[in-house]
């Protein structure tokens, strides 16, 4: 089985992303079951982390288009790197056959089959609304306990990861007592990598999900029971499946000089 | 007051397209109350039309930008010239004062006003879903109806308006006897500048909303009313508010050589 | 554009009602758009202020009767005068083309365009309830936060505005903290007409709704938009379309003598 | 245990009237178990009979009034003669001891305890948008499978007993069958006092709930376990509770002369 | 009308429960309407007190044979004696006449019926979760403020009457205060059979239902106003309906000889 | 990775029974991935098929124990055989750290992550209500477009293994048309095991979900991802947390003499 994970920002145009990307593919290969090849690829355009809705639609264009390529490449799924599952409908429509893991439907899928109630602590408040309706969009709004943010910037998360798990920690705390949660999703993948899921699940005695761990083991799962999204569900664009246009790239239009 | 037009998809890229761009600031302009200006702009690159979530999504950026340029301008309120309300969330979270009508919440709103409940008459199955949730993000799924399809692809709907017509008055009578609605909204702009709603409304007794109408009536309502939209809901992305970057144009960045 | 403005309780009946009668009058009049034409008047049986459904049923009969005279004199679109919009549905019944805006309905829609969550401050814990039950019936339910009252009653509003001003703040933040609310509705008229919403926006940095004012450019919105109420949805009495009384006074039936 | 069976319309107005109402008592007594007193009263002024909220509300001022009187009697419990539960909020925000039990609300918490899915049976469409609303507000919403009417007015059922039963026959197997329904309620008292019920349910297979029948055992019930309606949910009117006023009848003003 | 409160733990299997049995059976006579016949019956086998799902469960099989016996000696109702309702769908799949009822179901409606928000106080936490799931089942889910435990094991309730009630009032008046509940209901029959309701009702001001009362006065309604649980709702076993097995009972068989 | 069946029905009570466990044991090697090692194992009592609630209840004590046993033989995870789940929540209860997989809740929210709305294809119409139960409590109704079924019972289905497939066929066909399903879930194991889903997803072009090979991938991604249930959610019966009793095995009790 060929996994591709897709990170929806242009991570390795430096040195210190590159790095990141090879540390990230190294965590992911060794979540993998026995036949499982994991690989990594980056956007060349996008936001440089994600932490509002208009960089999530930023991410969007080349995304899609290098989730093509990777289904055309054999892939028999991706995951699409971002929590926000930026996409993850459009993807879906475009391709046919390929397993679309989106981090965010994932880890609250699973986290509705570990309890009664879940929170998710994701990184700052401009992204606690569009949460919820991730949650809402996904299905299991019924279970949902409450979305809250530790308030720290996604490419700070790392400087501090000491302050940043007691952060986690002290937030996913007031989840349970005064929201009712009895299970954690973290709701960020830079947060999946920093893997402090297993600290604070010891710490707080409730099952703390990794959306990069339960990513990738959705996508085993998904492939490995031979269920892909509905293309009843998510219809290819009707100029493509009318063949208007020759390819997805092509519903993409310019004016040739502006006027305006 | 001055409210500004603003078509997702570069509609003047030709002749036709700058006529149709044309005809559709007169009847705007035919709709506005004493003492409001109305103007038309499109972007220079986004989709031909838009009848998938991949659309919407290629019409963001650009779209995002030219709204940040008419705020600027000093215009009251913007209309976003696509019913499924692409990047309307994006739009508030980088604005600040400029008022920002999403015709399918606008015309939802309206419909949830005027009866029990409504639906919506849209142009092809592909949308059906994504309108689903347009609904419940607005907040109104409680007074939704149904999401029906003449199948009709945008670009064909002004064709044989006659037959247009037709379908939409025997998808509108389906869903009065089959789904109890009471009213009806149109679900695409180009349905609304065929200006058959006043027909539609005659035919099936029932009020027909048309969404290009509504949201400048909207418009013109909240920019009188003084209410725009809440920037504790729309947070501004942080690494604008925080000055990281300078620009919401900055939010985009590239690889400089790309390294695959 | 011809709007009136229906006072349900009999406001004119003493000199300072008289007055308060021409400085709402004159209050509305400032909202309106050029070309608009706003009139008001009251019932002559009522409850004093409403601040409880039985008030507010109270209110209904005289209500709907000034209601028709409306329609017949011509008006476009009449305000029902009370947030609690007693009896909106039944003058929908009876009425054909005139629009007839509840405030509190108007009031939530605007704040459902306006962000994602929205609480009513309103005046006292009697109609917390009530108002609970209205947002529902307008179908707005999911994105309310709560309803909070201030616990003055309507007549004492205008005895201490800087006071009532404070309470409404302190409320407000309650609101916005406790409740995650980030717009916000007064719940009632007489607040309205108070004139604090622009200030309380101000210091809180949400919008705030004032639901006379909203209520006014909804009233020119769907005037304008030539959207009134479905009559599928609100059907005519029987005894009416069937020609069995003759007017809807004739609803009203009386014993001659009372045989208890 | 004392109940009364208040009729919200002045039926007893003609010697047909007072018949009927001597019918009905005696019908209720029938139901009433060992120990249980029941009378009947009818309001002084009111509509004929109640199928639109018009009608409804025109009905409230005076059943109000008398459910004081009946309260100050001496009466454990009181049933609203209609199923549409007119002013059964106001009248329970007046009243502090007394148990008020509305059919609607009685007939459809019935319901919820006999199936997993119910339907009401009512006479006229112009009735049908509100009992949804009804059945929201009792809090059962999630069980109610459908409203139908049968299309006759209430004056006109007891016309052709036969061609009432038959057609209450239909439309409740179109909801079995069409809605999913299990059990079944009679959404109008007339239709109660028909005694179809038992005819019915014999040849439909499942049960139906007659409102008038429903109503008396719920009332006996209620009071029988010392729980009435909780006076932090119907808070008493402010101008009341405040002394204000000295009684719920000066809540209603009027203008000395006319002055419009 | 006989009616028969059945235990669904063998609390009969020592003396002092046998006492239990007496003292429950005679208040439950106290309860009775004139012409009502109360009985008594307990499992052979089950668990000690019900606190758990597990639990719960455990009881069930040998409560469905009671049942079933109950209804062949001819009771009009049966009254399952655990709040949790375990088996109530079951014992209602397999009976066919008698009226079966649960006092979490007839709790909670008559709590719907009392205001417009009910809390539930129970035992411990471990019950706390599948009572939200009950209310939901129930269909009044929307009514539900809380369920709140006082933290004290069903056996050791009556060891300390005072502490007990201290216990439950501060509870309730958490649920009043933080949850805005108006009712209240007492989630466990051995709370109930203390008595304690008219005395927290006295000291909270709102109704407090005592499930034992409120049962018994339920199972009187349903029965005098014949009304059964709906056989589409609860259909029979298709084995037993098909008579591919000859009672109940043979719907559990055994291996011979262990093969594992 | 060690994973084990538990089958909720003594099946090797016979020769026939036998040879099937080792079919199906056989089968779920066949999805399992590279390093699973699979098991399957019965109970010694329980019902033949399950129809009904009733055979659910009955099938849980004896399961409940075997997964205790399960759990001490240091399996990693179970998949409770049976798609309605019985017991699963009991059994959460009870272990501590095996991950418990229930069909009907891992095949629904494997179907939320494949489409907008699934359906349900089931058995018969005795388990229809149960499974809308299930989807509610699993968190995922908002998704679900209905539950049908063949009318075809448990022990048939493999009697004319293409009469099955017809009929699934059909009722799929009937779910994506009349109820706007995009994806199928095969709500019984016995069709799970018939090896069918391929088929009618090929013949009907949308997801269809085997409950018995998506159990499988799920118990081993849960396992992988080091997820478990929440022991906040199911907390562990009091008297087993308090050492009240031993062992789960004691929280049965019974009388020794029966005294009725």
């Amino acid at each position: 089985m060929k996994i591709v994970y897709v990170l929806p920002g242009p991570i390795s145009r430096n040195e210190q992303g590159r790095l990141e990307m090879e540390r990230r593919l190294e965590i992911l290969r060794s979540y993998a079951a026995p036949g499982t090849q994991v690989d990594i690829v980056d956007v060349d355009e996008g936001p440089a982390s994600i932490e509002s809705l208009y960089e999530e639609y930023l991410s969007i264009p080349s995304t899609v288009n290098l989730m093509l390529e990777m289904e055309e490449q054999g892939y028999d799924a991706a995951i699409l790197g971002c929590y926000g599952d930026p996409g993850l409908d459009a993807i879906r429509e475009v391709t046919e056959k390929m397993v679309v893991v989106g981090p965010g439907e994932a880890g609250v899928l699973a986290a509705a089959m570990s309890g009664y109630r879940f929170s998710i602590i994701t990184v700052t408040n401009s992204i606690v609304n569009p949460l919820y309706h991730l949650v809402e969009k996904a299905g299991v709004g019924k279970k949902l306990a409450s979305v809250r943010a530790i308030e720290t910037p996604v490419l700070e998360l790392a400087n501090d990861r000491a302050k940043t798990t007691q952060k986690l920690v002290e937030e996913g705390k007031k989840a349970i007592i005064e929201d009712r949660a009895d299970t954690l999703v973290l709701g960020c993948m830079s947060m999946g990598f920093l893997n402090v899921a297993e600290e604070m699940s010891k710490e707080l005695g409730v099952p703390v999900i990794n959306p990069g761990k339960i990513s990738l083991k959705m996508a085993e799962a998904m492939v490995g029971a031979g269920v892909c999204h509905s293309k009843l569900a998510y219809l290819t664009p009707p100029k493509l499946s009318s063949r208007t246009v020759n390819s997805s790239k092509e519903l993409l239009v310019k004016k040739d000089k502006i006027v305006k």
